[in-house]
């Protein structure tokens, strides 16, 4: 069976029962946005994103720096959604010959400036050639400080869905770039898109501060994330559309391209912010002290319900089902 | 300039000034074959290698359990240089949205039969798709137990190179799979190139009980890995060419080409053997020690010299420089 058939979720479930193996210290593994491992008395946390030419980037419109600074972004959105404290990073690298070095080091550039701002070093690679693309796959290692982390599994009815940010923003600037034109560099939606900020600090306070044990990060789209916390929590949600945050920036570049804004929000993905269940008693609190801390919008989207009524969207008054819309590979 | 001026060693150089970043839990960096990570009481120790169609392997000759295989044959073997413990393996996978996903689960199967050997479960990683070929990278985290480890530093004038069974048995396995005709899969020098065994048990014993402390993997050929020890160590090197471990099959395919079978070992590379050095003294108890262990050959192929005398090799009385002839991307 192709690939195209079989798709990305459907290929994912036959790796695991091949790769199945009984290891006590393997203490979350392939479903989350990181694994969790025991050694000796440290709780590793580890992802890894493969980034491919023409995929996930194309050079049109992302320059080299760029590229090293989204796939670092993206590695680093996986961990914070883990509440996790990032430390090293490996690359590897496949490049065409004829590639200019310079090139290859504005992409090192992109990724270390990020990489500084959050206190992770980049150790070591591998580089080789390619017959014709850029391919790179990066791994992050990091603490779950304390032996906490937050998982895709602990939400349960009652609780309320929580965004950080707002959303929709990198699917518009994706929208603008990809729509000719120039699009302006200081172009909030295209900085979005390009040089995303994942959120490290505030995934490390979610969990350790504020007791948050059921989060995921928003790089398939918000509705595509709730599947996931859904199926991996047993539970259903209802997503509140008229709630969802959304930047006027992007509403603009809807309009502008006759685009539904919330569809960029629910659908779009690569946002990088997080998505969080919180249970209804404790949400004033973990407010209030995220609002000592951050300057960053938290936004209650939604709320958890019992499994059997689904995953849901309820817009103008009318309750519909939500499919998961985000981007899958191979389909 | 292009990457193809610069080459391999040349970027890496480059890439090393950008991602320089003081950070006292980096006990060993990108210059070997794994990088050692302070965490927490333990060493982990994490390598990553990346691997292209048409670059790395053919389908023309490979199955998709080979690559597999041999993908992470190469990654347990930076592990047995540093004579670590490995643990944990993730994966990023690239492919055509056309592709078989009996081929990828083949593939991951490969990977697998040689992990559950070693003690190593995959844990997770990235699955994607690609424009036309496969691109992989894998990712291995270990252990340096008790915090030792070997690296390509430590070698002394006067200590002796070691190297584990024999050599160039890839490359002729190779040359016969790249020349046509109809390679026996049974072939010793295919198995050689399709399904090297890594030695993970071998390296650790040297480490751990018979005290070597500088050792490196024959990824990229014999000659090619005792210049990185020579520089890395400050030292020089004569290889006796006569000594070098080269078995009859690969002699035998040799022949057949009109190639040289000491051409193979010194510059054909991916034995995955372990070269190390050992001081004079020690010599005869490290073998002792060995016999009792393993039935695989070790062999002496040279000494250490002094830095000023270079990298040489020794030939029916002749001593000639010794270039450094392995694969170098880009080159």
């Amino acid at each position: 069976m192709r690939l195209s058939d079989v798709g990305e979720f459907g290929l994912i479930e036959r790796i695991k029962r091949i790769v199945a193996r009984c290891d006590p210290d393997v203490l979350l593994g392939i479903d989350d946005d990181a694994a969790v491992l025991r050694f000796g008395d440290v709780a590793l946390v580890v992802t890894t994103d493969a980034f491919v030419q023409d995929v996930h980037f194309r050079f049109d419109y992302f320059s080299p720096f760029d590229v090293g600074w989204r796939l670092m972004a993206a590695n680093l959105s996986d961990l914070a959604a883990m509440g996790s404290k990032p430390r090293f990073a490996f690359v590897d690298l496949a490049v065409p010959r004829d590639t200019n070095s310079g090139q290859v080091l504005e992409f090192y550039e992109g990724m270390k400036a990020l990489a500084d701002r959050h206190g992770v070093t980049i150790v070591g690679g591998d580089t080789t050639s390619s017959p014709d693309r850029w391919f790179l796959g990066l791994s992050l290692v990091g603490e779950a400080e304390g032996g906490r982390f937050a998982t895709r599994a602990g939400a349960r009815p009652g609780d309320l869905l929580v965004v950080t940010g707002d959303l929709g923003g990198s699917a518009a600037g994706l929208r603008r770039l990809a729509g000719g034109g120039r699009p302006r560099a200081e172009d909030s939606v295209v900085q979005r898109h390009l040089r995303p900020e994942p959120r490290v600090d505030e995934g490390r306070f979610l969990v350790h501060t504020a007791g948050v044990r059921t989060m995921i990060d928003i790089s398939d789209g918000l509705s595509s994330e709730v599947h996931h916390i859904c199926r991996l929590s047993g539970v259903g949600a209802i997503v509140w559309a008229e709630e969802v945050p959304i930047h006027v920036a992007t509403r603009q570049v809807a309009e502008e391209f006759g685009d539904t804004p919330l569809e960029y929000a629910l659908n779009g993905g690569e946002d990088f912010e997080l998505l969080f269940a919180v249970p209804r008693e404790s949400w004033e609190e973990v407010r209030e002290s995220w609002q000592d801390r951050f300057s960053l919008d938290l936004t209650v989207v939604g709320e958890v319900v019992a499994p059997e009524e689904g995953v849901k969207l309820q817009e103008g008054g009318v309750v519909r089902d939500l499919p998961s819309g985000g981007w899958q590979h191979f389909s």
